[in-house]
C-alpha cells in the first residue's frame, strides 16, 4: 500500500497549519544507514508562501543534528497523546547509544517511509502529521543559535485529526489524537477545547 | 503599585516555559510615542541559558517590525481565552490605521507598564505572561526569513496561572486564564488535559 491506512498528502502550502497550535515536534533524520528521531519543543512555522518553510532548534549535543548536516533532510512529526510515552523516550535517550542502526527500532517505536521515497527520515507512527524538509543551509544561525531552518517539500496527516489542509474541530478528534503540548520534564497539556474568536473594532 | 495585582516577576531563565506550549503571543512595541500591538503564533523559546533568547516571526507589512527596528526592543505576551477576542482584533487590524498614537487605546484594550521601566512597549492585560526582549540584530535573516531574534531582558507572569517559574497543572488554572493556540482564521484550541509521559528504555 503507499500510505499507512487513514494517511493522507498534505499540500505543502496547508502544512504550517500542523505547527501553528504549537504542539512539539519529532524530528528524524537519516544518513549513511543511520536513522535517528528526537524531541523538540522549539519549533514554528516560518512561511506558507511562495516557498513553506519551518524552523526548529536543534542542539549541538544531539546526534540528530550530524545527520541533518551530512543528508540535508529531515523530518518533523506532531505527536499525539497516544504516544506521549514515546515522544518523552525519545527525547530522554540519545541514540547515540542505541543498540542498532536506528532508534526508533531498539525502542520498538514504529514507523513507515512513503512509498517511492528513499533515504528518507522514518515518520513516526501515532503522529498527527508530518512534513519533510530539505534543510535550508544557514551556518551563521545554525552556529550561534543552533536555529535550523527547512523548506517543506512534502506532508502527510492522519485524516481522523487533520484533513483538507486543516484540523477538524477539536471535540471530533479521538484524544488520543490530539497534540501535546511540552510543559517540560514529560508533562505535557492536551487541547480541550476551542473558541472561535469575534474581532471588534476600533472605538 | 509597583505591579497589577496577581502580577509577579519571572526569572528570565524560567520565562522558555511560558513559550514552551506553543500559544499564540502579542508583540508589542514601543517608538517615537507611538505604540503598537500584533499577534504572532509562529514565535519559540530559543534558549535558556546562559543568555535567554526568544524568535518571532514579523512580517515586513506590520507596522509593529519598524517600531522594533527603531527601538531595538519588543515585548512578547502569551494571551489568555479571556482575551481572545481582543487577541484577533489586535492580529485583524493594523496600527497604521488606529485613530491615535496606541493602538491598545483606540481598541479600549486595557494594558500596563512595570514601574520603573520607561518607553517600554505595552503589556497587554490579561495574558498568563509577559517577556520583554532586546532585538538581536540578525539584518540578513530578518529580511530574507522575516525572522526576528531577541534577548530576554525581563519577565513576568500572572500568578493565578504560571507560578514559581512554571505553569500550575492545568485543572488549577481558571479556563479564562488558559493560553490560546491559534488554528487559523481566529480560531484557538486551549490546554484542557495534562499529561505526565513514562520514559521507556531500549528493547
Amino acid at each position: 500500500v503507499p500510505l499507512p491506512q487513514h494517511i493522507q498528502t498534505v499540500d505543502p502550502a496547508h502544512a504550517w497549519r500542523l505547527l501553528n497550535t504549537g504542539a512539539t515536534v519529532l524530528v528524524s533524520a537519516t544518513h549513511g544507514g543511520r536513522s535517528n528521531v528526537m524531541a523538540a519543543a522549539w519549533n514554528m512555522a516560518l512561511d506558507y508562501a511562495p516557498v513553506p518553510k519551518v524552523a526548529v532548534v536543534i542542539d549541538k549535543s544531539t546526534f540528530t543534528r550530524g545527520l541533518i548536516e551530512s543528508s540535508g533532510r529531515f523530518a518533523l512529526g506532531a505527536p499525539t497523546q497516544g504516544i506521549a510515552d514515546a515522544t518523552y523516550t525519545l527525547g530522554s535517550l540519545s541514540g547515540r547509544d542505541a543498540p542498532g542502526a536506528n532508534k526508533l527500532d531498539a525502542l520498538g517505536i514504529n514507523w513507515f517511509v512513503p512509498e517511492g521515497l528513499h533515504d528518507t527520515p522514518p515518520l513516526v507512527a501515532g503522529c498527527a502529521g508530518w512534513l519533510l524538509c530539505e534543510r535550508i543551509a544557514e551556518p551563521h544561525i545554525e552556529s550561534t543559535y543552533d536555529l535550523f531552518l527547512g523548506r517543506i517539500c512534502a506532508a502527510w496527516a492522519d485524516e481522523r485529526a487533520f484533513i483538507n489542509g486543516k484540523f477538524k474541530p477539536i471535540e471530533q478528534i479521538p484524544p488520543a489524537l490530539r497534540t501535546i503540548h511540552h510543559l517540560g520534564g514529560g508533562e505535557f497539556v492536551v487541547p480541550g477545547a476551542q473558541v472561535k474568536a469575534q474581532s471588534g473594532g476600533w472605538k
